[in-house]
């Protein structure tokens, strides 16, 4: 019963909904309103990469609150990182999870931009200060007084608990970080958007590629494949490097006018000094210079891939003395005036991830997946069937 | 007599420069037009660090050519590297010297741009291809095609002999690489400004630096101080990181409101994310991360100090993405047409650089001190003197 009711959860009407939150509560056991809100996820207990069943509760639901039923979350290459504890000391248990797509099933008496019924998704921000220079400029990701990431994060406006995230059945967020997910939008390829498709967005947006620009995305996984759906929809030329051949017709059928693969020298030729942006995507050591080397004058590169501390690339500067004019570029995931922005650009445009819908129990098979490349090009957990 | 009439080169009048070239033609026997050209000049024969005087021919005064006797040469510490072949093999005899300036005492028959007696300079390019996208985009120093460095480069418009710099009496060079030396320069301190002014002016201009902006340098020499005249004269709040104290009085002369020993923990206290540009004129290994930690959101570094291939600092692409929307930047000299913007500009603002003269002879005790950070801040060559 539950599942049908995710996968139509997008002809849900409001009495339908009405009737689902009546479920809901009755099901779930979400306690009253001011209490704290019970939560079932899938958790890692240590870096093991093991994930189990797991109950836990969230803070209540505050005036400016919303608890959002999760429908659907996706799996993030980062999500691996933190669970084997590639970047840093992790806390446990850690439910892992930031790309969530849900209903909105409660909210808080000053809740103003949704209402009960809404779909509505989560992305990598639950929190921040609101008033720095960053959050002033919608730039919340970069906030370093009180941003609160969506899990393994201290929320300092609940007593510093740590955050779990979205491989669960709900999630209690403010309005402020909680993203509208617009009529008619494919809820079963939402949740990635609002990691993959925000983080190969934003640079794309802030580069300002143009029509006719020479395009590459390095890494066609994950990352990869979204940037490539943006960049031809802003109607640039797009070579996709990957060091695969069977990922080959996907990035054609996507729009792709050329792939090359990176292992392959013949394929490499003629493009020195050629690319106007190239969005690097890629989750491991790799040669930076040679991509520095492919950029024309005034190009930019842009890093967006995060690869394991050990296998963290480098660029050496003479490099890019010499080679002149170039800019190299950072950017993470993006505000949430922009996230919004990218997920109406998304829908509007039919710009969605590549998914695999999987059940709660096959989270560690998926991470097997994602780091040898098997996966094409995200799974996404199906959270009704969490048991 | 002749260092007289240097040092009094600026108050030459045509009839003045008009006997002045007689003598030159008759003292230096420089051949009639369409035969090679005279020259002599301090030599690096090998890798050693000696200089020697020696007598070498140049390519004849060809059509479009002017004949320059150059009055000053700088010393840049890319010189050292190219004499101690730090960067690649050199070809030896190597006369160095890219910061030429002089009076033309000669010009070919299509000459448009100058007359004899006319002050000009010579920066680090002599020639290029003229047709690439770089030649027509006025970014000739970054020519694949064809760019003739001015010194221990295959001049391809002249079979390919290796050209000579100005550490010599004289140059000859096509009208379109030679930099007009505006009225009422000082002509002492003109050299310095075709390598070391043009290298910290155009990332200046290229980045966009506003009145009020927070710019530091880092490096205080002879790129560092140029640098930090260019960055008050835009009107920015300009703080200077380098590594001694003796120098902090002279960057608060020029206009700086800061000056931060980066050995003294406390003096760098307060400036995590804080500049909106930051150039590095550090020509050594260093720890980039520090810098890119200072830079303000969308801040940008530009490197533009070259360093030996063996302390060629780097950076890895880790630090760039979790700081976040900050741009690296690259920059190599200018092309001609800005290298002439800036010399104008320098000139009309009375920007130069600090320089000592020295004769020839103490080329090699000046490299020693270059290296060793004693120049404050530049070397000039007295080309007048040399024997």
């Amino acid at each position: 019963m539950k599942k049908i009711l995710c996968s139509m959860a997008f002809l849900l009407t409001t009495a339908a909904v009405s009737s689902a939150q009546q479920n809901y509560s009755d099901d779930h056991q979400i306690n009253p309103h001011g209490e704290r809100v019970l939560s079932k996820g899938m958790v890692a207990m240590d870096n093991s990469g093991i994930f189990v069943p797991y109950e836990f509760t969230r803070h209540a639901v505050g005036d400016n609150n919303i608890l959002i039923e999760i429908m659907y979350s996706g799996i993030c290459h980062s999500d691996i990182h933190h669970v084997h504890e590639d970047w840093k000391t992790e806390s446990y248990p850690l439910v892992p999870g930031h790309e969530i797509a849900g209903w909105i099933v409660r909210i808080g008496k000053d809740v103003a931009k949704f209402k009960v019924g809404d779909y509505a998704g989560v992305g990598c921000l639950v929190n921040s200060c609101g008033s720095c220079e960053y959050c002033l400029a919608d730039q919340e990701q970069y906030c370093e007084t009180a941003r609160v990431l969506t899990y393994g994060s201290p929320d300092v406006f609940h007593g510093g608990e740590m955050t779990q995230g979205g491989y669960s059945n709900n999630i209690v967020v403010s309005e402020d970080f909680a993203i509208s997910i617009p009529e008619g939008a494919d809820l079963t390829k939402v949740a990635p958007l609002l990691c993959a498709g925000i983080t190969t967005y934003s640079p794309l947006m802030q580069i300002g590629v143009n029509a006719g620009d020479k395009v590459a995305i390095a890494g066609f996984g994950g990352l990869g494949h979204m940037a490539v759906q943006y960049a031809v929809a802003l109607g640039a030329q797009v070579t996709v490097f990957d060091i695969t051949e069977e990922k080959r017709q996907l990035a054609l059928d996507m729009g792709a006018s050329k792939y090359a693969n990176v292992n392959d020298p013949q394929q490499m030729e003629g493009m020195k000094n050629y690319f106007n942006t190239i969005i690097s995507t890629i989750p491991a050591s790799y040669d930076v210079k040679m991509y520095v080397d492919m950029l024309a004058i005034d190009g930019s590169l842009a890093f967006v891939g995060l690869s394991a501390n050990k296998d963290v690339p480098s660029i050496d500067i003479a490099t890019l003395i010499f080679q002149g004019r170039r800019n190299l570029f950072c950017s993470q995931i993006g505000g949430i005036k922009e996230t919004q922005e990218m997920l109406d650009y998304s829908v509007a445009n039919g710009i969605y991830p590549m998914v695999e819908i999987i059940e709660p129990s096959r989270i560690e098979q998926a991470y097997k997946d994602v780091i040898d490349g098997k996966v094409h090009f995200r799974y996404v957990i199906d959270m009704s069937n969490l048991n």
